[in-house]
């Protein structure tokens, strides 16, 4: 018999990384109600047309198709047809659904979008909605890059209002304060690099400039310029660009320099005034200073306007923002990141509803907070307690004990086989388990138990309800 | 453009409907913790390998597989014997790994046994793990028939002690008392179903014995003698198992009572004796009654011991247990069934791993609390409070007090755009929020707020803090 093995960019998830990601989970979930976000879930499958032509010619040959069941069942007039479609499928990677209808969940958004339009009349719109669920692309698997991973995500869509943009910015400072991982978020509008473009006197070459401003970090602005000049860019608008980028100083003093050089260009008013009114919702939001606990990080001076920001351009309208880690020690991209967008729902013939969303990069997060050592310690330590089993009436004795301590929220088990001493103690040792009861002869004639702490090695007989009263969490 | 839809037999989840299957969700997995089980979980793909076999024919014919990605971009070389694979594919519904090498959980048992093999030096034993994870089956979906659905599986393997059948029991008593469920659990060995077929005479016909026996709350004993003698059972034979189906009683009782009838075989002596000794353990466990809060229901005395219970006979080799909802208002099949078995990593080369585990029917379990009514009432309640928008400072005065309600972890919104007071009022009442919160100019102006109870009509102005002291949950 062959080894077995899971396929290729998929995981299986011990209980100790359960119990972290779960953590993660229920953090988000916790912050996400407390700012009226609804949860939704959809299904892992959807219709092979509802995805496809959704996500570019690349993400099209990336989506997992399923094979329609019952093939072998087919009357063979039908499977002449089966065999075109086979044939297509052999020459182009979309459009069979005859051989397959189904199709794996690629992201959140478009099975977000084709929720809200076959829901339209039950929604209560603005529709607040956050869902957190695996995707699944046919990527070539990659350290930090998986074939089954999951996405997490907020929308605020049916309103345009700009707090909508400031409560997105003021979930992200309160996740990751809770999550002890300190961040900067950057901001920007799409206006701004529209009106960059226009500024250089070349409305179409937002794309080139931003792909190239995007480098500054690695390439400095000598690398950016020469790329600019190779993108066709006029030394007029390298020039114009410099400007842009060379002004510093705290968000107020940026958005007044920016006014000041985009004083012409509509668009770029339009974004500045987006920016600095979302800037005062935020600030308003969080007018008083946020409840802190011990280690919580405190990100709230840390929102940035970063005019390199870009972000999915073809996609996003308005404001958008990235969220990256702010500590020395950690080196990774983006955890996070969303924008405005004018017309989600679109695609599938609802018009006019505008949404604001934002993302969290489950599997980052936890590799940061890995690198960083700020999960719960308590997380690390799954049974609190385990009874050793000495048989008999000993075992009888346990027992009772057991469901005590469980009856008062202990995490306990009992060894279930009257094994050697040393064989029950090498595996609460591996399991970890923080304290071993002894329920021997004299601790059951007392009616008492012998506590073991195991880190300590210290040992002591206590009534149970001494017991009790030294394991409760 | 069409009307989007999503594939039968898959579902879209509501907010409301997260929200209670979380709550099932979170219930059984704070007693299982409290038991000392793990949690694990496994990618939603498997090598098609891993499945196929082990879920007999039909169960081959069910698994959703994927199709393998780039096909289209293979040589010509290759493609031929795609093509092959593909004639296969349409003959026989199996065995093309080479176009489908991947494929859906089919249930979560194999993936743990393969967990289980893969990771045999990691794993302190026994191990008890838990699970909850969707499934795909490509069954014809019908009423509470889904092809997406999930399971919830607990499983203790790597010890034979009826310890382990004990805790089981209790886990079940623990969970169903907390949702609020009240349950029989009937219990049975399939060593009596052996002993049963040997008393007749005929040790090979246990599996037409127990499917008839299986019928008799539906046809009644002459309906199922009938049966027994169709399926070939002699005339004493259907006289003997007359007597143990006459037998009545306590459990204790109807134990006495097989041990007389079967004191000749061995199987059945041995099964009276596993099925007493875990009632024993489940005895001691149990000796202090349970806490019980409001509304809680007692499950403690509803362990039957039932011959005719007959449950995946080919799969289990000892004690077997299977879950009905108890109160007459329902009907509903088995909402929670499993068992011991001898060998469930042999299939994968790794022999002499006994466990037991059973499982919970989380698709089921909800429709069974929804009919009951006894999903807590919070749940329907997601945003306790909403800020109505006024506009201007009025917007800004309202801001403020929101993120003071967050802080004091009380789930709170502010409608974002300043609309109409009417049409803020109305998304409020139809997302069901408890309070309406009015910061106009007067209030802005005392530093006040007027709260609005949503169900009494009742309003009045306060200060923040009281507001707060009000909404508190």
């Amino acid at each position: 018999m062959s080894k077995p093995s899971i396929p290729q960019g998929t995981r299986d998830f011990s209980p100790a990384e359960v119990r972290r990601r779960q953590y993660i989970f229920n953090t988000l979930r916790t912050i996400f109600e407390l700012y009226g976000a609804q949860p939704l879930e959809t299904p892992s499958m959807e219709n092979l047309v509802t995805l496809t032509g959704k996500y570019g010619e690349e993400g099209d040959r990336l989506i997992f198709k399923i094979l329609n069941n019952g093939l072998h069942e087919k009357k063979d007039a039908d499977k002449e047809k089966l065999n075109n479609e086979w044939n297509t499928l052999l020459s182009k990677p979309y459009s069979t659904p005859v051989v397959t209808e189904r199709a794996l969940r690629y992201d959140l958004t478009i099975p977000f979008a084709r929720y809200v339009v076959m829901h339209q009349n039950d929604i209560a719109f603005p529709f607040r909605r956050y869902q957190m669920q695996p995707v699944w692309r046919a990527d070539r698997p990659q350290k930090g890059r998986y074939r089954e991973f999951w996405q997490c995500d907020v929308d605020m869509v049916g309103s345009t209002s700009l707090i909508n943009e400031a409560e997105l910015l003021s979930i992200y400072q309160a996740a990751f304060q809770k999550l002890k991982v300190p961040v900067t978020i950057k901001i920007n509008s799409r206006k701004l690099l529209a009106a960059l473009a226009e500024l250089c006197g070349m409305p179409d070459k937002m794309m080139d400039i931003t792909i190239a401003m995007d480098k500054l970090d690695k390439i400095g602005w000598v690398g950016v310029a020469n790329e600019l000049r190779e993108r066709g860019i006029s030394d007029d608008g390298i020039w114009q660009i410099e400007r842009v980028i060379n002004v510093k100083g705290t968000n107020d003093e940026k958005l007044v320099a920016f006014s000041d050089i985009m004083q012409h260009s509509a668009s770029g008013m339009e974004g500045i005034n987006e920016l600095s009114k979302t800037l005062a919702y935020y600030g308003s939001l969080n007018a008083s200073a946020p409840l802190m606990e011990a280690g919580d990080v405190d990100n709230d001076h840390n929102i940035v306007v970063d005019i390199s920001l870009a972000r999915g351009l073809n996609y996003y309208t308005g404001v958008i923002v990235e969220v990256v880690c702010s500590s020395d020690a950690v080196k990774m991209g983006s955890i996070g990141g969303g924008g405005r967008y004018d017309d989600l729902t679109g695609l599938f013939g609802l018009k006019g509803v505008s949404g604001v969303g934002v993302s969290f990069g489950i599997d980052r997060i936890y590799d940061v907070m890995e690198e960083l050592d700020v999960f719960p310690k308590q997380l690390a330590e799954a049974t609190k307690a385990m009874l050793v089993n000495f048989g008999g009436e000993n075992e009888t004795y346990a027992l009772q004990i057991l469901q005590q301590l469980r009856s008062a929220n202990i995490a306990a088990e009992i060894y279930p086989d009257a094994a050697k001493f040393d064989k029950q103690m090498k595996y609460a040792n591996r399991r970890g388990i923080a304290y071993v009861l002894l329920p021997g002869d004299e601790e059951r004639q007392k009616n008492m138990v012998s506590v073991k702490n195991f880190e300590t090695g210290e040992q002591k007989m206590i009534s149970v309800d001494e017991a009790i009263a030294t394991l409760k969490p």
